[in-house]
């Protein structure tokens, strides 16, 4: 039965490339080995490594400009303490939109002191603040660019003359920005990059090296670059993935036309949340909204069942909210089809009919 | 055309195994969905991280004795700091006996004092140092227990009243051990277990919570334990093929079972390399040979393009030595048939018989 995946992460990847990464676990390369056998310091692996570090920089327009990419292991969580591990000296500007960016916090603490410019906890984070100021003797300002768990994206980014640290894991890859405001973008892999296991961290290199710690090897981004990202055994599998799914979108014609095929996803399911009276969104300002996840909730709860049901019956997953803010929550990464979202409207105008 | 693959890590892994996790990539559980892109809060993936835990202490005899294991991100090299961070709070005592030990030796050092009570780093780790004195006042004991690199094994482990903590990346779930010997094991997947991206973290509980500092939450070994190995998204595809390979070791027998063949091979093709003028071992007392990875050389450096040619005419992978041994390195993971063996010793054989 085909599905519609709608998981908010691990998520839909392109059905092209789990053919692809199901192959190369039998035979890869027609080396008459499989992928996951081979040595990483092999000639085919290195070149995923590369070739996946390239097409990272490549997708957001940061070749030739000082940057360089790593593909590391343990998850966005382990850059929330890398990041200030290796650039918090005295005080950094965060700024709170989330249950990340609370738990980034929450690790930068242990190095420093910590400047929270705006929040919107106080609202269970259902809105993104703006109007905020950075303070100018901070060494870096972060943000989270896109909440999964509560269904809101930052549209516009502040400007600021401190280093930019932007968490883009559930958005990397999804829209056009100007990337070179930013000094350091982290990305866990498994929203629109990859299988879970592997973290993209994209880094300005001159910002690195100003604070006085010693910092361990395995948090340090010197030494992982200086190793290219082959410091230690990197997590081959996830990284084979996420190059295979770069070069997917590379052939689609990159960021610039996956954003729009998510602007028309986005705007579809919102219409409908909008002009269905069974249905009400969760975040307050509309303009806040994220193209990525959409958190709404039925306005009678005595409709749930009968949802429930059609959903499962149209091939629907992964649709349940995250239990901090109830409801449904639909992830519409770049591999899930316009098709999967006009079926999950059909379901929501089926409902409404049935009265 | 079939390979004999010997190498170091990532390496072999069972063809039924590398089957049933390509058959997964496509559709996972006949859920029609990939293993890669189901949520890891979902109950096919719980049971997954459940099932490849208990295995692992199965496999170790250590289930119901205070012990709990973690799939955890960031290789062996992460847990040369976590160890550290988490239990040394004045000193500690390592054995050094090759590149991973100093390695681990260099990251603790960074938490504590050091006391290095013994080293083989002087005569290029070609030997396992013995006889030496762990200090009864050192928060803990670490030690290798095979090196990959330079092929040595422990084949006895000391007693010590404090708590014990070994690296076994490169040999567990390879021989019987009394495992209840040891306080905290840990091991990169990527020899006997698994695909590179998840490190096994087997602990004693009762050892933990002992030192000062604060230590941030994905360093933590309480914070993992507290959520189950799932307090961020874990590796997932990784664990999945670990488990698969946990399962295979099981249904061959378990790790008495697999050891009797692992005798076999090492006695092969040692033998062989004792036996064959044209060889010689690269480890200095042959006690202390490794059963994983037997090093060597050839005695005679002109037949080297003629060997070369030989093994990769016979379908030999994975045999170049490490650049700080040279020579070669045959890896003979629990993957590894017999059979493979047999064919590098009629390789060595037939390169005698040549003259």
């Amino acid at each position: 039965m085909k599905k519609h995946n709608f998981s908010a992460g691990p998520c839909i990847l392109p059905q092209s490339v789990l053919k692809k990464a199901s192959d190369a676990v039998l035979n890869f390369n027609n080396l008459d080995l499989s992928l996951i056998e081979i040595s990483h310091r092999s000639k085919d692996f290195v070149d995923v490594m590369e070739n996946a570090r390239a097409l990272s920089l490549e997708h957001l327009g940061l070749q030739n400009k000082g940057y360089k990419a790593l593909f590391l292991q343990g998850g966005a969580s382990l850059e929330f303490l890398m990041v200030a591990y290796n650039l918090l000296e005295k005080k950094a500007a965060y700024l709170n939109t989330g249950t990340w960016s609370d738990k980034a916090i929450k690790e930068a603490k242990l190095m420093g002191e910590i400047d929270v410019v705006a929040s919107s906890k106080e609202q269970n984070f259902n809105f993104i603040p703006k109007n905020y100021k950075i303070p100018a003797d901070a060494d870096y300002f972060h943000c989270t660019s896109n909440n999964t768990i509560f269904g809101t994206q930052m549209h516009k980014f502040p400007e600021t003359a401190v280093p930019f640290i932007c968490d883009m894991s559930s958005d990397i890859f999804s829209r056009q920005l100007d990337f070179s405001k930013f000094d350091l973008i982290y990305a866990g892999a498994q929203k629109n990059m990859g299988p879970a296991g592997t973290t993209l961290v994209i880094i300005k290199e001159e910002i690195l090296g100003k604070v006085s710690r010693t910092i361990p090897s395995m948090l340090d981004y010197k030494v992982h670059l200086s190793k290219d990202s082959m410091f230690n055994t990197p997590a081959v599998f996830p990284i084979y993935v996420s190059m295979l799914t770069l070069q997917w979108l590379k052939d689609l014609g990159g960021v610039s036309e996956i954003e729009k095929v998510n602007n028309v996803k986005a705007a579809l399911l919102y219409n409908e949340i909008d002009r269905n009276d069974l249905f009400k969104g969760f975040v307050t300002n509309a303009e806040d909204r994220s193209k990525m996840n959409a958190t709404f909730t039925l306005t009678a709860e005595n409709r749930k069942e009968a949802f429930d049901l059609m959903c499962k019956d149209a091939g629907i997953n992964g649709l349940n909210g995250h239990r901090s803010v109830g409801g449904y929550r639909a992830s519409m990464y770049n591999a899930l089809p316009l098709e999967s979202v006009q079926v999950l409207v059909d379901v929501m105008k089926e409902l409404e009919r049935k009265g």
